[in-house]
Order: C-alpha cells, then structure tokens, then sequence
C-alpha cells in the first residue's frame, strides 16, 4: 500500500507549473468555500497540544489534526523556533503535514509544511480581510518582516488593489531585504517609522516573533479608525502583537477561541470583548459588513482546516502532474494475522493504489 | 535538509541483516534499560488523543507523543479498524511514526508504525512479565491468535522458557493458521477450548479486536493462582478483555494510567483497586518479587516512550546499514525568511546531515 511523499522538489515542479499567484488564489478559493461550508458535525477539529520547551531554548513542537468523517484527516506538525534563522539558518517555522485514510487508517500522504503553512496562513488572513477590511484599502503595513509577512502580502494583495507597502522590522537586514523577496507583488514598499506605518496603514499585518512578555508590537497612537489588523504572530502562550487597548475598541474575531484564548491575542480579553468567529463572519458577510468601516483584529492562531485544504489541493496537483514518491512505509503484507510476514515476502509486487483526494475535491469545486 | 524515510524495504533489510530474534532482543533491553532509568522531568509524554468514530465503521486514529527534553521528539500516528481484516486484507493496527529535532523542530525520520507496533507491545509484555510472571512458567496461553498475538508470543518466549502454547480465537480461521505464523518460536502450540486454555495457563495474553460492550473474553474460572495476564488488546473505550473479578483479586499494573482508566481494563476498577504502574514495578523488581506467586495483569494499552525506543533502534540501524531514502520534505532555502525561495533556488545541493539517535544511543548503550 502505498504514500505518496511530496519532496520540495516535487512542491516546486507543482508550483512552477500551477504558478505562485494561481495557487494561492486556489488557496484562498477552496478556503472561502471550506469555512461557508463549514459543519462542526463533519469536520472534528480538536485544539492543538505542544510540547512547549524553553531550553536549550526557546521553542514549540505542536500537532494540528483535522479531520472530516468518513473521509481523510490531516495532521500537521508545526514546530516553531524562533532562534533558527539567526543560530541555524532554517525558518523560525518548520513544519511537515500527513494525511490519512480514516476508513483502515492508512497514511496517504506526506509533504512539507512549511511552505504550506505560509501559504494557508496568508490565505487566511485574505479570506477574513475581504469581510471585515475596507474593500478600497490602498496601504497595507507590515510589521515583521519574516517568511510570514511575505505570504500575507501575497494573499491580500490578490484580494485588495494596493497602492503602497509600509514595512517595519525591529532588525533592519530583514526589513531590508522585504523589498527583494517581496518583488513578485509589485507594489512599491516603503520602509518607514513604526508610528507612520501604524497611522497611515488601512490593513496591519503583525507578523513578529516578538518575545514572551515584550509585546505589544506597537503603540495604540493614530491608528486610522478603520484599520483592519491581522496579528498573525507564530503563537505561543504569553506572546501577543496588539495593545489591549485596540483589542477592546476594535471588533475582533479568532480563527479558532479555544486556540485564540490560550496563545493568541485572545489571551489578553475576558470572554464578552470577544467577537465572534471568523466562521461565523464567513458565512454571514452582510451580517458584518457595518465592521468594514470599524477598526477590527483577526487573531490567527492557525487552524487545522487550513493545513487539510492545503495539503488536499497538493496531493491533488501532485496527482494530476504525476509527481510525488510513491513509496511502501507501512508494513503491509498479504496476511494481515502476520506482522512478520513481510520479512520474508515480495514487496515489490504491485500495490492498490492509495486513495486520493479526488472525490472530495470535485464536491468542494 | 534531509528527512530519512524508511520504507518497509529498508525495515526488512535491517530485520534480515540483523535478525527477528537479535531484533527483539534488543527491543526489550533498549526497552527495559529506558524504564529503569525513566524519569518524568526529561522525558514528556502526554496522554494520547485521537478520533474516534463508528460511521461508516468503528474506528480510531491516534496520536501518541513523547518527547526527550533537549533532543527528540516522536510522534506515531496509530490506527485501530477492526474491520481492516475481513473487508479490506489490511491489519488492524496500521501506524507510521516520525521523529523531530526539538532544537530547529526539524522531521528527521519517518517510519512503518506496523510492525513498530507488534515488536514493542510484545517487547513491553515480555518486560513486564519478567518482574510479574512466574519464572518458571512453562505454559503460555494466547487469547485472541492475530497479528498481535504473534509479537507476544515472540517477545515471551525470548524470557520464558515456555514448553507449550495454548491458543483459543473466535475465528477458526485464525486460530488454524497461528500455528504456521508462530512456527519461528520452536514451540508446540495446541488450539484447545477457551475452559482449558484459561485453566491450564502459567501466563496468559489477551490480544482481541472483541467489540465494545461485548467482553470480557474469557471467564472467571479456574485461572492459576499465580496466573499472569498481559492484556494487550488494541484498547477502546469501553473495551474490556478481562473479568472484573480477575482484575480486582489481581495485582494490576498499568503501563500508563491516564490512558489505562480511559481506554484499558483500568476502565472498571476504582482508583484505590489500580496498582502501581510498569515503570515504578521495573524500577523496584525486588519490592514486587512476591507478585510473582500471585494473579497479575499488565494493563497494556500503548506508551509512547516504547515508540521512541523503537523508532531509534530503526534510525540507529539504518544508519549503520546506510538504508532509507534521504528525502526534501521540508521547504528550506537558502533565505529563511523566504518562504518562495525554494521555487527558484536550486535544490539539488548537497543539504546538511540530519541529525541522528547516534548520541543518546551511547547513553543508553
């Protein structure tokens, strides 16, 4: 029985064939479609544990199921070490994602997480901006200039006709280098002082690895009042982005409460300064539509059903473009009362083939 | 930066090479030396989680953590169908497990679970059993004759000086081939009725798929006094293999209580009725000498430390035999705060090692 693993080598023939824009505008179509259609019956959703560890240092290693009954389940490793791009070079985010068959169990699949975690993430923050930013926003800021804050731009400049990018990094070799990886937008990007990013900006993106108790981010001074903030910040218990005192004045809705509460902005608001769910402003845009002209915080932990439709939309490429190593993990021999059979049978005989995500995708699309 | 992915090739090379016999004697000492030196402040494991469902058939998919502060992380990723067997020709326990740097949260390996699974839950019997069960015992009754049985009985036999095996199943059909399958252990084995195998058995191994609600699997009735009872059965809530009158005139012991009082035969007993668990039991072997003439049952339901033990002695091997595949998994270019450099960049340079068990082994050895 076979898995299909997908290599960087096989993300990259994907992208470059599907092309960066295509595949995040598909990104944030199936996501759309995925939270309107939403149904806590059918898509179980548990909130994600960690080890959390502070020596040798500082760092996350959490897991993300999903799954949708009947069908598959996806479970993504994240780990979040905000040392590695200084002390080994490797994104603060590493992460790995696998899905499974719920009917035997089966592993279908394994790809990179890290790519498709800055993808979703970005996706994310698109889809929940459409409702609940002003629609002719023209400047958008960034504050944190990482990985993250590359797909965030992505995502929304596919759903908002930018004029400008303010950018702030609290270390100028990243900010400085903003301008170059973020080329592919083409939008002009100014590095500018925290204060006129924050009073000049018509969407924020905090996408910082600030420390544990040094937050916020930046000053409540200026703000325009209908500034829409997407705290985006890889989440860790004590970590927040916001002032509490934008949090309270603006409308805010967590991607997932019970995750917002315990390591996101949420952290700072007792329950009834909570707005509700980005679900539930997904499925009901009139409902919300008033919000566009408030000041308004989506607070994205990182949901679970984002890694499923972004690992579906990938196997399903990597079907379609043939790509991806199909190969035997699990020992699987012709008596199933046999755990040793293996060792001494055939395994090069021809497997079934794994079951894909295809069925799916055609009742999504 | 390279993932090893052993697929079951790889896993049969190294049982070939190495040997089915030379294989679980390793896996019980690694196992044995890892309990006596275990210690809850450097090694993290939390009570496993997972999905539990009974449309379109009963079914649970799992994961289970541990995690050695400082150094690795392993997550196997479990399923339990029962129905995998008759309606599919798969196991019932069908698993892949992986393990992460928690320095860069790096996916350094990713292997079988399957046959991980077999060889550690018969190795955590055998272990166990050696403090438990009289030495002496010479008659070994297996209760359920599928893919786990097997394990047991290969782990068992590799402490016990056994003269004959006993085995009852439900299904003929699996009962008339355990003869076959076990034919590696050199032993005499009888299929006799459930009544005699209970009667007559020195230590006994429930290892049954029997469905919720519908145990125990044997009765209480003319069990030896010194009976030891390894209750292996893939565990559900709700599902029991031993009566509760056996179970609170026992010396039972748990390999973990959390799970043991929600999914194990710890289910019906009352906390004061629950004995101490395997790793205070291994730790202090002369404290419980006289359980050995006594009832006794290891609640079995699956730890994540023998995991651990087994994905490293996997890595360790493959490492000494050069197999596995050396994959890309994770996107990591040259920019870490480029989460599309990977598109662009050429991948086909030569990554970093990953980071190998190679360390801790020489601790353990």
């Amino acid at each position: 029985m076979e898995t299909v693993v997908l290599t960087i080598e096989d993300i990259r023939a994907i992208v470059q064939h599907v092309g960066l824009d295509a595949m995040m505008d598909e990104m944030i179509r199936h996501l759309r479609i995925s939270l309107r259609q939403f149904d806590d019956q059918t898509t179980v959703i548990p909130i994600r544990k960690g080890f959390e560890y502070t020596h040798p240092e500082i760092g996350l290693l959490e897991w993300m199921p999903a799954m949708q009954r009947g069908d598959n389940a996806v479970i993504k490793i994240v780990g979040y070490h905000p040392t590695n791009p200084r002390m080994r070079h490797l994104p603060t985010v590493l992460s790995s994602v696998s899905a499974y068959d719920t009917i035997s169990g089966h592993l279908i699949g394994v790809a990179d997480g890290t790519f498709l975690t800055a993808l979703r993430t970005g996706a994310a923050s698109a889809v929940i901006s459409e409702s609940l930013a002003k629609p002719d926003a023209k400047i958008i800021g960034m504050i944190g200039c990482g990985a993250q804050a590359i797909s965030q731009l992505h995502a929304l400049s596919r759903v908002f006709d930018f004029e400008r990018v303010l950018i702030y990094d609290s270390d100028p070799a990243v900010s400085g280098s903003f301008a170059e990886r973020a080329s592919f937008a083409n939008l002009p990007v100014s590095g500018v002082a925290l204060e006129e990013l924050v009073t000049t900006s018509d969407i924020i993106c905090t996408a910082t690895s600030v420390e544990i108790g040094k937050g916020p981010v930046f000053e409540d001074v200026g703000l325009k009042p209908w500034v829409h903030i997407n705290a985006v910040g890889s989440d860790f218990p004590g970590k927040v982005e916001v002032p509490i005192s934008v949090l309270r004045r603006s409308f805010v809705s967590p991607d997932f409460l019970g995750q917002a509460e315990k390591e996101g902005e949420c952290q700072m608001l007792s329950p009834e300064e909570i707005g509700p769910g980005w679900v539930e402003v997904i499925k009901n845009p009139d409902r919300y539509k008033h919000v566009q002209q408030q000041m308004s915080v989506f607070d994205s932990t990182g949901w679970a059903l984002e890694d499923l439709i972004a690992l579906e939309m990938f196997l399903e490429y990597a079907r379609e473009l043939k790509l991806g190593q199909r190969l035997h993990i699990e020992s699987v021999s012709k008596d199933p009362h046999d755990p040793y059979h293996f060792v001494h049978a055939d395994l090069s005989k021809k497997a079934p083939e794994p079951l894909s995500f295809s069925q799916k995708e055609k009742q999504v699309v």
